[in-house]
């Protein structure tokens, strides 16, 4: 890290900032310029930097402290190169390979999640989606069916042979959505809940990270380097819409974010235009700018009667709706060089 | 709540949305505008509101709908009109009394806390802080010392008589912070995290809620709910700054929102000056705004050596800076007419 | 618009509201919930809507005015239900009219933006922008050439047949811009500058609106509406990005927020990935994303020598990679059906 | 400036930023660190700062560009460690005087602007405020007196002895403002008006310079560093809330943000407790607050009656209000040692 000193530091002051480096086993090197010295520290990094970052910044003379190195390892492209290739059964997300997750925001009955699942494998969906620990911002909502729905994501998977992503709300639902499910999600409500992304590394399962609605790429990558860290790097990451000022969209879907993502990051990336914009009008053209911009796949919400849905009814496509957007979907693929991953059905 | 139809809605499209609101078992009420027609929904509310309104937007000739209720009710003002006041330990908060909690962020050794705990007590705060359960936003960072900080906290209320707070960060935290602290503290990453709510809530313990970074107001107080809809309604709220674009401070301290709730909810909210704008020159200025402006209680970092803490160094305050910080707030107070609560060594 | 009464509310209260409709010249309509009365207020607009709500909020027992109308008109889709086609010379935009407007950031010299010209125009640009008075947030920068950046537009116009877009940023600027140029811009930092707004709309000139960095989609619209209102319907939308608290992009390019403002409004909404994402690396994707979701148009920074730029050299394609972009651009938009313009060197 | 390499730069990326600093008449110091190599730029600040960080970014091999220096100058600490003095009239701002400016959002009536300037004089403001050119959003709206609004300002002066501060909205209305009254201000929307700042700066006149809703302090004081740069220092700022997510206030007021500008900048601050939050209730908590972080000063809007005011209705307060406003500020600023400045009537 880069320690800039202030206008009016005085040797002293320096001299302070190279034994707190010294005492942490740092070198250093100072550089003084005409308006301000600067001390590089350099060094193995020690699992402290953050704190002593903040620890330099209560020195005398010391303005800002800059880090250099970025704060996550494992998931950057400088530890991979190339683009990561992660499965979900056998659905494969990354490097040029783009899937299709669809399915109802909430598994209701029986009847309804087979419904959807039939349509969107028809429509060319790749793995389907479906709640069963819905995070609910009023106590008075609906909260989802709990292992009941992951039982019926088992039944739609053993009768449409489509893989399931299902979140995961807290570490004490890890091991059942394991038993169930072929890959397992972190909501965006829980990108910062280190206990759940703890467990979800060492369960061993694809995840897939959602975008907290607050943070930061920076923080979603350092989020998913908590995975990583755990020994376990079957990440796909999700872009699913930030909070910002503007409200005309439920949230404000960030696809330039997601391509700087990419750049930081060797994992997939993927998109939910469904929770971002809250409208199914915005699903589809949201959905082709996605795969445009170079999203690794896209998360869709569909339900068979989404007028009837126990909730986010607005946002949810119809089948119908859903088969003509893959329709554009495969036109656009095609222009812009997407290998479109296909089901079994298509296959 | 109120439907607006679109311009060019139809007969027909009134008509479809009545037939839902009746369907669902409320009464309804049609006004027409020169420019738009409005259809009212009167009813009892029936825990499934926000999915009708989802539903409701699917529908042909519907524009918009309007929540005239707010999504809140046990922790509002038409429920109760008067401020509560609620308690941790024998430290009251709410209806004018005002009180300090302070301690360092993190519990890391027995030496630390109590020293820190003596300072704190001497300058007069009346509830102690220390985090054992740190939520850390890098897997590489100190994450806290877990049940043994719980251990050095309990010492620390023994030795000194100050009541415990301090954050359960995970479902599985609760039961042991029960063992050992008087209040129980949920922090901004988890605001929306159910099942700590829910648990918090059963615990049955005094909750510290803290606002969620990109919490609105409205989001902060249905948090709240589902503590109080668990049967618990000692919650005591903390403002500590939201996230904007701004990054000269860490968060944006938002007073303004503080006051603004306030006014929705009978619930007593306290100020966090330390993680809202991370660096301890900002600390006392923003304390004293907290208490100008009306908040009920004020919790602040302080430790023993701020450039040797594991965590946030650069926030916490020196106990010579809380001791002169205490004798402002204490000026203060008596001029704005807030009752700072004292503890026994003062009293 | 709809007055909702608080719960205590009483008798009087309601009738101090509908006092000062009456007064007004307003209809009203009383609708008495379980729990809250309404006001319905139904009249002819009056120019006073704004103030009356003010007005009404400081009455007893309002709780909330809810405008039921939106605050603009002209420009709106209830006003227009077909998109406009927009003309800038002869270049077409709307209504499935897709154009690409190309150019430097920056006039710095004749044989910079002549170079410029000939390429955007050589790889398909049916339109050329480039800055002559530059809105530089510091006063150490190089604030644009002007007068004579204006005459060496017109020599690139003359010279390559593409009509001409550039930016007045002062009320002084626009019978200028009105004489050299094809287009007149509006800037982020303008959209509010409402004597630039009207100047702008009497200029009769074909006007290119961004969208201010902190201003709402209805803001936007209602900017858009100055414009109109001063007998101007000749005007395109730019979006061209958001603040919010990323800042791995300079903006947030918010594309969904441009789909749901074509919902809203009948002009045709162009995008600019440039000063959105302030790196030529997203340039590409987000311009292609752009097309997929609908945009009528985009607006690309195009330098003969980023690395020389005397402002934004790193958003700044070569034309090397802008005619690279443009082959993506055109396979793209025959695959989603949008009619990409072509200029005369093509046709 | 810092120029951070990434970790595959050659040696041959690094002479390239090594020859384009020479080229710009830079010094450069290399230091190769484990994982990066550092590029330090050093020499005498160019003008062309910003362009060339940018044209850096464009080099093969450069990660980042880290500026070192603060975009400001004359503004800063640095070059003036002591907080300024800044007089409306006689009323000073500044360096522990603090005034409270105080009127009507908008001039609408002789009558209306005397019986609040009497008003406020009597409760003790030391300088009038009243809006003459008001940037309205809706072309609809009541868009202010203009000049016979600058007569009605000047006809209170006369008679209550209290400076006038209003604001100026375009380059034509400078010299109109400098006629009538003591302080020009430049309002939120326009703090990036770069025209205007000149034409402010080269007035002469003190200059209330209004933060903007998305600018960052860094921005803010960028701006007064534009009229600083004309020769006049005479600049007080004004914090008015910035935008965010929150909707229960009308934006947020960033209070720890204005403290820590005042770390930065010898210029005065005051708060705008009525635009930023919108509401009355709001505005006593808020100026109590403002005071008791530090500010230099607090600008109230005051209406002899605000349900009938023209704009704004609902922030403005009742002269009753104030003056009870009043009573606790005077026992605040006595508690936190502000030097509250009286008018004429007082002293």
């Amino acid at each position: 890290m880069m320690i800039v000193m202030n206008a009016k530091a005085t040797d002293g002051d320096i001299q302070s900032v190279v034994e707190m480096l010294e005492a942490k086993g740092y070198d250093h090197h100072i550089s003084r310029g005409v308006e301000r010295t600067l001390v590089g520290a350099i060094g193995t990094p020690d699992g402290e930097k953050q704190a002593m970052a903040e620890q330099l910044m209560t020195l005398n003379g010391v303005e800002r402290v800059v880090p250099i190195l970025r704060p996550y390892k494992l998931v950057s492209r400088e530890h991979q190169e190339e683009t990561s290739v992660v499965y979900i059964g056998d659905a494969a997300f990354g490097r040029g390979k783009v899937g299709i997750i669809a399915g109802p925001c909430t598994v209701e009955t029986e009847e309804q999640t087979l419904a959807a699942a039939r349509a969107v494998k028809a429509a060319g969906a790749v793995c389907l989606r479906g709640g069963a620990f819905k995070p609910r911002t009023s106590p008075y909502d609906f909260q989802g069916l709990g292992e009941d729905a992951l039982k019926i994501l088992a039944t739609a998977r053993e009768e449409t042979g489509l893989p399931v992503v299902t979140e995961a709300r807290d570490v004490s639902h890890v091991d059942l959505v394991a038993e169930y499910a072929d890959a397992l999600q972190i909501g965006a409500r829980n990108m910062q809940n280190y206990d759940l992304l703890q467990s979800a590394g060492e369960s061993g399962m694809p995840v897939v990270l959602k975008r907290g609605l607050s943070a930061t790429v920076e923080e979603w990558l350092k989020a998913a380097e908590y995975i990583a860290s755990s020994g376990n790097l079957d990440i796909i990451l999700c872009e699913r819409g930030i909070r910002t000022f503007e409200t005309i969209t439920r949230f404000t879907l960030d696809l330039a974010g997601m391509v700087a993502a990419k750049q930081e990051t060797h994992l997939p990336i993927i998109v939910d235009p469904s929770h971002s914009t809250g409208h199914y009008l915005l699903v589809s053209p949201m959905t082709l700018a996605a795969i445009a911009a170079g999203a690794d796949g896209v998360m869709i919400e569909v339900h068979p009667q989404p007028d009837r849905a126990l909730c986010d009814s607005a946002q949810q496509l119809t089948p119908k709706n859903f088969q003509k957007l893959m329709d554009n979907v495969r036109s656009l693929s095609t222009a812009v060089g997407a290998d479109l991953q296909r089901n079994s059905e298509e296959a």
